[in-house]
């Protein structure tokens, strides 16, 4: 049913951010067991792209704290590939012994988000990576990049294409093989996905390019469509919609797991991954914080399971 | 800022549903004053084209039972366009009366949705609308038609395309020069979206074509991109998201129209409408329930309200 779409690609891959990037704002401390039981369940829902954990401080970020617990539980499963988010050396190091397949740099295309974010300016970060890449050399831990404020900037508003695509410049000459354009307080929209993909494409060189959106202003999957459109397939989320938008108290943040993988197979491009145990997996996050996650399929299930006609009063179309 | 996207419009159309569909489903009533007082805010933010009221026993919907009254206080804005939703003769005659710029007919797509909703086959139904159809006749009162459960039925599951069609055909037979297809329950799906477009195109002759989603499974506004890439301008939705689907308790029901202006205008598609008086009006929405609505851009605001640098609380990209 429905049409072949212009452009999208056959398949995808989906990075589960919801371990790291959904749970490192929650004020309460999630036990590691349960945070092995949900990547658990992420796993046999078919997820094989993880952003695990993060190798910060612990004073900062003390949901965190349990990142080498939570990596040494999976560090056997040959068929995932599991990156943690680094911010300086001390991670490095840390993310080294641990053993992550790929350490994730990040810094933001605003400078005044990276100074709020990570207390360095841009091109500090960029100095800092340098470090890094060479304390990686050897270890065959590779390197991954993600750009923040990719879209837009909360402080600055728009940000210039052109400083994302120096940024990813430096990147590839970093050596990083994967780069993924962070929408951290949802600015994205489908033209510019569309303006930055195609900017981006002449210098990505053999390096993966990733998208990251929030559905804060409703349009994160509209994203995901621009970027198929573009054919680009590697999109990250997390599960349930976990992580809000540290800027705006009601919005939402990152796209749901499930909601992305519904749109991908529905629009015909495979994902591996079996929805009705990404909803069971949603529905644990939900169990384990116990609150309502913002993830839409995981309420209503597949489209196509029907109800008994004496299960529903309609109310005229 | 942002690429023109392939085979977009220059300019779409709102039609807001929010004061019928959206307020049908309210169990307490909302007074005559107020649903007026959302429906200005509604002109002042720039929309002018209303599904208004519907015209059915007051036994069976109260909430619509100031149809009248509702209409009466528009029916002098000729920059208007005001439908309402009428299920029979008895409906029809008391919308003449009252002074409808067009009546919106509906059926269903598929048999037992129909039956479900109005205890009808929809050959039953067809032959009512051709007793509408002469009644309205030499009134100057347009007809408008809807194909409920256009992209799926939640008894039977997919509809076929041909289905659509057939049913729009009647409908372009019995004269009427608007034609929506509603997503009832949320299976529309981008895919869905473009063959039944593409499908119904050549048999359109003169009636417009208008798309109605859901965002129940999260892809409501990946539909709106889907119709926007195939060239269509006509997109129903509701203020704030208004309205739930009555066959899944948690789930949203119609797109919200901010959300939607936002989508279209960050696309470089204009619609004349004002975003920050439309978030005021899905603010007061949100009063005169008293509760939280689905819409996600009247969270968060425009993208570009930047916000001062100590005003939050970053955590590592």
């Amino acid at each position: 049913m429905g049409a072949v779409i212009a452009g999208f690609p056959d398949r995808a891959v989906i990075t589960e951010v919801g371990p790291r990037d959904g749970l490192q704002s929650e004020p309460a401390f999630v036990s590691t067991s349960e945070k092995i039981r949900l990547i658990q369940a992420l796993l046999d829902a078919g997820l094989r792209r993880f952003e695990i954990t993060s190798f910060v401080s612990p004073k900062a970020v003390p949901q965190m704290r349990d990142a080498a617990e939570v990596l040494a539980a999976f560090r056997d499963r040959k068929d995932a590939h599991l990156t943690a988010l680094v911010p300086n050396m001390r991670g490095a190091e840390a993310a080294i012994e641990a053993g992550v397949d790929a350490m994730v740099l990040f810094a933001s295309a605003s400078e005044s988000h990276n100074l709020k974010n990570v207390n360095r300016s841009r091109a500090g970060s960029l100095a800092g990576f340098s470090e890094i890449a060479r304390l990686a050399e050897g270890t065959g831990i590779r390197l991954q990049g993600a750009i923040a404020t990719a879209f837009g900037c909360p402080f600055e508003g728009d940000v210039d294409v052109g400083a994302v695509v120096d940024q990813a410049r430096a990147y590839v000459d970093l050596g990083m093989d994967h780069i993924t354009l962070g929408d951290t307080t949802g600015m994205a929209t489908p033209a510019l996905v569309i303006e930055r993909v195609q900017e981006l494409k002449p210098i990505l060189a053999d390096a993966g390019l990733a998208l990251h959106f929030h559905n804060t202003r409703g349009v994160g999957l509209a994203c995901v469509y621009a970027g198929l459109s573009q054919g680009i397939t590697h999109y990250e989320s997390s599960i349930g919609g976990l992580g809000g938008c540290p800027f705006v108290p009601r919005a939402t943040g990152n796209i749901a797991t499930e909601d992305l993988a519904y749109l991908l197979v529905e629009s015909g491009v495979e994902t591996g991954t079996d929805l009705d145990r990404l909803i069971e997996a949603a529905q644990l996050a939900e169990r384990i914080l116990d609150r309502e996650l913002p993830g839409q399929v995981m309420k209503a299930g597949h489209r196509l399971r029907t109800a008994p006609m004496d299960s529903v009063r309609t109310a005229n179309g």
